[in-house]
């Protein structure tokens, strides 16, 4: 049959370029595009229903819109900002015991309970591990891992299907607690953005029963509407998580938007506002400080003070050594990383695999522990230093074992110790162990099948060399003053992790919010300035690194550089189906059932002789409309070919925007009868009438530029006059990747398969 | 003459929508877009030239590029960081003595010397207002004002020629110094904004003699380049105005810019970096802190503690109606300053009208200056309180008229005064009275003919009338320790401002970096939205209503509402004139000699048949591709059409990027003889072949969506079969504008004339 043969075409063969400065991609599965994913369509169709609906409606509707809108944002603010809440007390409940009976055990064991207490160990770091690998590897895949790369992808207008589901949030939430009790080299904060994201998407799609709400409501359900509050949703977990609401504006705009607006911006940040204010409101008032929302210990970092974070401007140097230094460790680890996702991509595939390699994961942290704190049991610290659970193994009755300070307590309070304690207390070889053995715990735990995130590890490897640095300072200069551990902990903090995700103007601001000082911001701006510099001169970014090793369609900000003489012609794919505009509803179940093409253009018949300069391209009529493979399976489902079919647009626009809340676009579930096959669906007040067309000629960087502001899913190639000729979709661009690579800059053209 | 014809109508009838929902302007002048201001191109013309030199430069060009590109954003952070500091020492040498004076002639004199300070004074007022407005009004009248609303249009593509030269950035700096000095209710800040633009926009055109260097230069010799330069200096005028690295990337964001990639924001954001550094460092090192980067003084608000920004929870309805109060004041200033503007155009046209105005208002200046410290020479202050020029009048011994506190001492001092002194130094009367003067003095002030900003003014006002609500609370609760007047200053300082400007995501994080003070920035986000939304919800912002009242073509972020039912067809202008491919050099000079168009579409021979359906439109030939007017006048310039002409591509693009650097486009200064009339110009390399065009059946939304996401000047209207039928130009967008007033939202139709 044509049909499936112009789709088994469209699958298989896509065009190829045929330049010389391309470099084309080995059969090394690591450099390709999958078809796995669609695309979202963040271009409205303005059809003669839309064009009505404006017409009937007034000003006063759009102000209405525009109220529901902020009461949306606002709830979806306040909604993270709770559940941040929910999972931080949840961790706080749950590791206090832990660690409590980890320590009681600790120290009361002499000699012959080593095994007991090494059982319990394990049972309480790898119990919350499996149930946190259970929950990502049996029950939702999606909500393993950071979810972040998932979240730039989506608002960049990749469609990640069970990204945004309640299943997909429930896992998430309940993950990432597991896995942060167990202790393994993992964040909440990752997380909390995806989390941030699927509210932000789920809110407008709530089944409200007012029935004057949910007809406002309705007016939400496109893909365009929902990438705006995801967008805020995903601001208000950055701002909840660091406490951090202009950080959050600015990480939503640098890391995940292609799009943006004065007006959008301003929701996203009200979103942040509410969010964090929950967030810190309520737990000011846990912390027994009801009201003082500028209390010290809500901060992120903790709050510092001027006199802790004071510098010269001689010291400007050594920061940016560090940002340096930052880029380069950063730049080894994203490298390392791929190794290892490589690898798991190859050899642990089946879901015991994945299983037993968490369990191994957890298994080998728990050594880990038992290792430093027994074989460095002699290396011991003054009890006045906030000991928490620290336990006194050989050391004197005043002092604790250092390293059990490193492992008896969650990461964000460990944070804020190596942050702010005195030079004294961590010495520089206790630190090198924690940094050798955390360093591989969380290359092993980044990637791993559970809810977990990379900032606060990253941190925390950060500020640990950051304290290496300056003890070598102090040896060096051993009578300089301005040697405070604390600014050198939180540049190396700042470095790390910018040499990892790469998104420096956010993250110079997270760091500001998050340790209540701006007196320190410029050296940390200089720092992650040159980090971010180092790192792109080497690698991409992590986020990046596993978007592409997805091989998940994601445009970059700018198209490829020298691609001028790359045309349309040349990319697009030439197996195209056209609908006529009147149509047999035979042919349309024909062509849904026998293609996969998500966009139909729909032609006029060309009556039209083109006397001149015959195309090689073979044209498939006239250009009149667009029209979607949902928009038509909801036709036929609402049996809009019928006499009896409500006219008026109300009820029609509410059958699209009904279908896309409950996602219900099933071909197979198309049952028609032999007479309704043969009626005829009119498309004109259903298709696009002018959807965005480009010239067989138009450039790729044009084409490009036209997708990624527009938020296209598709562009219509017409030849010059104006008749049908081939169709550019995100993937057919998406091939095209400048490959920066240590100073090198190429172009790679990507292989496109599932 | 038919070309004539065509260009009379071009100019006078734009075509009219029939739109029962519009409400036409009324011939009132204020609602009008203008015609003297042309568009940017922001669409970089990918002719057969450029493709040329992309295939024959490698990715190393590239890097070169980038690398060329990093280092002029770094020079003109540089540049805009020193011309900071020369205006601000300027400032400093020049009022000290003046200062000096007045006190020592008001504290000497007792009766009859009166007259003497009196004229005195008025020479120090009148003499620098002189020489500020000769130079706005005589010499570059673009430097007259702020130049923010000139800065928001061209960032938002319109053309504004003379804003961006050397003789507009001297009178800039001139006169700001001027304004500043002479005590007029001026600030420096705006006018830094427009400086800093200017050095953006002035460095990329720069002469080197080397030809390497200036080989690279040539590639940026377009407006999109020169635009992302000049985003980059705006920032950089901010984050040096204010200290505010962060905050100057927001605000150009959130004001100017009406596009937005990552890579920009970044290269905007170093350019920030770097001039607020070499600000700060020289000013630690002239305050005697050299390499004390974080020296209190160096906030622009003075360094606020935590101690005086702590406050409690239920503080947060107290800011919150500080918020409303700051947006319902900032729409009745907005509304005043409109009226004052309309009268200014309407009754101050001539020069010596508005030189007269400025010498009146510096006048006015004085008087209430006289006026306030003698008419309440008795209300007094303790000498403790940094009394810096303050004087005696009839106050006692050890202390000083709180009037003269006021007045003699730059506004900035005065702002760091009012934020920081304890509640008891100002008490309300004084501060009533000032406030009620100084409302005045900047409501005068704001439109003068002479170049001021508005930003420290209203952080002023605010701040008194911060302080007065401060000093009310106390009346109400006089046992209450957290009535602190310095957060209240604050809020009222940030929301007066935000009641006049709106960009409220940016001025958050200047209050906060600033004041050097995190822990306020929530009670102060809080604050500043409820201005927005009251502020929004009453009247546009004041640079939106000075833009507006000047006609500018300016495009918003978002399409107005409720336009998908108007067309292409209906706001086109069917006015054309095209050109064939290959061209008599005489028939090109004739089209550009009897018409202003700015471009020409392209069109090949039709010899197409429509057979069906014949449209009502006249088409004028199938589209081939678009030629801008400079285009054509650097070709014939440069007699391209001859055969000796050089074919390589590197001559061709030289032509038109040094014809861009030298802005040398003039039709009338073209000299041919006879015979090269006669010969024949082939457009086809030079021709953008795939301008973005759209079917007459496009909705406005969609077209004003490409317009404002690739910055576009003009885009092509084709028929069915790609026939060019009309032309839809930036003012044919910008005359639909969505009108809010008083909750109230419709769609104008603005009229376009000169």
């Amino acid at each position: 049959m044509k049909l499936q043969e112009l789709n088994a075409r469209g699958q298989s063969s896509v065009s190829t370029v045929s330049s010389t400065r391309l470099i084309r991609a080995r059969s090394k599965s690591i450099n390709f595009v999958s078809t796995k994913y669609e695309s979202l369509d963040y271009d409205i169709c303005e059809n003669m229903l839309v064009v009505d609906e404006e017409r009937s409606k007034g000003y006063n509707y759009i102000m209405q819109i525009n109220i529901i809108r902020y009461i949306l944002f606002l709830v979806i603010g306040l909604l993270v900002g709770l559940i941040t809440l929910f999972i931080d007390f949840s961790i706080q409940f749950l590791t206090q015991p832990k660690y409590r009976i980890l320590r009681v055990l600790t120290d009361e064991c002499h000699k012959h309970c080593y095994i007991y207490l090494y059982v319990v160990w394990c049972l309480l770091v790898m119990v919350p591990t499996a149930i946190g690998s259970f929950l990502a590897i049996y029950v939702e895949s999606e909500s393993s891992g950071s979810g972040v790369p998932a979240v730039l992808c989506y608002l960049n207008g990749v469609s990640m299907p069970r990204m945004m589901t309640l299943k997909t949030l429930v896992c998430k939430v309940a993950g990432v607690i597991c896995a942060v009790v167990a202790g393994l080299g993992a964040g909440k904060e990752g997380p909390l953005i995806h989390i941030g994201t699927i509210i932000g998407g789920l809110i407008p799609s709530m089944n409200i029963p007012n029935r004057k709400i949910s007809s406002y409501m309705n007016y939400f359900q496109n893909d365009k509407e929902r990438r705006d509050f995801s967008a805020g949703g995903a601001a208000a977990g950055v701002a909840a998580a660091f406490g951090a609401p202009i950080g959050g504006v600015l990480m939503s705009l640098e890391e995940g938007t292609s799009f943006w607006s004065v007006l959008l911006m301003w929701r996203i940040f009200i979103c942040g506002i509410i969010s964090s204010f929950f967030f810190n409101f309520f737990l000011s008032w846990h912390h027994g400080h009801s009201g003082k929302m500028a209390y010290d210990e809500l901060f992120f970092f903790g709050k510092f003070s001027d006199a802790e974070l004071r510098y010269e401007v001689f010291e400007l140097p050594l920061f940016i050594l560090m940002g340096a230094i930052g880029g380069l460790i950063g730049a080894l680890c994203v490298e390392l990383n791929m190794w290892l996702t490589v690898f798991r991509s190859r050899f642990i595939k089946k879901k015991w695999q994945k299983f037993l390699e968490a369990m191994m994961v957890a298994f080998i942290t728990v050594n880990f522990g038992v290792f430093s704190i027994y074989a460095m049991s002699n290396v011991c610290l003054p009890v006045n230093y906030r000991p928490d659970n620290a336990v006194q193994v050989n050391c004197k009755e005043n002092e604790v074992n250092i390293q059990s300070y490193f492992w008896f307590q969650i990461q964000e309070n460990m944070l804020k110790h190596l942050l702010h304690s005195p030079i004294a207390v961590f010495q520089a070889v206790p630190l090198l162990v924690h940094l050798l053995l955390y360093s591989i715990m969380i290359l092993l735990t980044t990637g791993l099948s559970i809810s977990a995130g990379l900032f606060i590890p990253n941190l925390i490897v950060g500020a640990l060399w950051g304290r290496l640095f300056c003890i070598g300072l102090k040896y060096l200069f051993p009578h300089a003053d301005w040697i405070i551990p604390g600014k050198y902990a939180l540049v190396g903090a700042a470095v790390q992790l910018a040499g990892m995700v790469r998104c420096t103007i956010s993250l110079s601001v997270v760091v500001i919010e998050a340790t209540g000082n701006i007196t320190f911001a410029l050296p940390v701006m200089f720092a992650l300035a040159t980090t971010k510099w180092i790192g792109d001169f080497i690698s991409e970014g992590v986020y990046e690194m596993q978007i592409n090793l997805r091989g998940l369609p994601i445009l970059p900000t700018d198209p490829p550089p020298l691609t001028s003489n790359i045309t349309a012609e040349e990319i697009m794919s030439t197996s195209v189906v056209t609908i006529p505009t009147c149509v047999v509803v035979a042919e349309v179940l024909a062509k849904l059932k026998n293609t996969n093409f998500h966009c139909f253009p729909v032609v006029g018949q060309s009556t039209l002789v083109n006397t001149q300069d015959p195309d090689f391209l073979i044209p498939y009529g006239q250009l009149e409309g667009l029209i979607l493979r949902s928009q038509l399976i909801v036709l036929l489902m609402n049996k809009a070919f019928e006499e009896s079919h409500p006219a008026d647009f109300e009820t029609r626009l509410n059958m699209f925007r009904k279908a896309y809340a409950c996602q219900q676009v099933d071909v197979e579930s198309l049952e028609l009868t032999t007479a309704e096959k043969e009626m005829v669906l009119d498309l004109r007040a259903y298709m696009n009438p002018s959807p965005y067309s480009v010239r067989a000629v138009t450039s790729l960087p044009r084409i490009f530029r036209l997708f990624r502001s527009l938020g296209l899913r598709h562009i219509i190639v017409v030849n010059n006059v104006n008749q049908v000729v081939g169709i550019v979709t995100r993937k057919d661009l998406a091939r095209f990747r400048l490959w920066v690579h240590r100073g090198n800059m190429r172009l790679k053209e990507l292989r496109v398969h599932s």
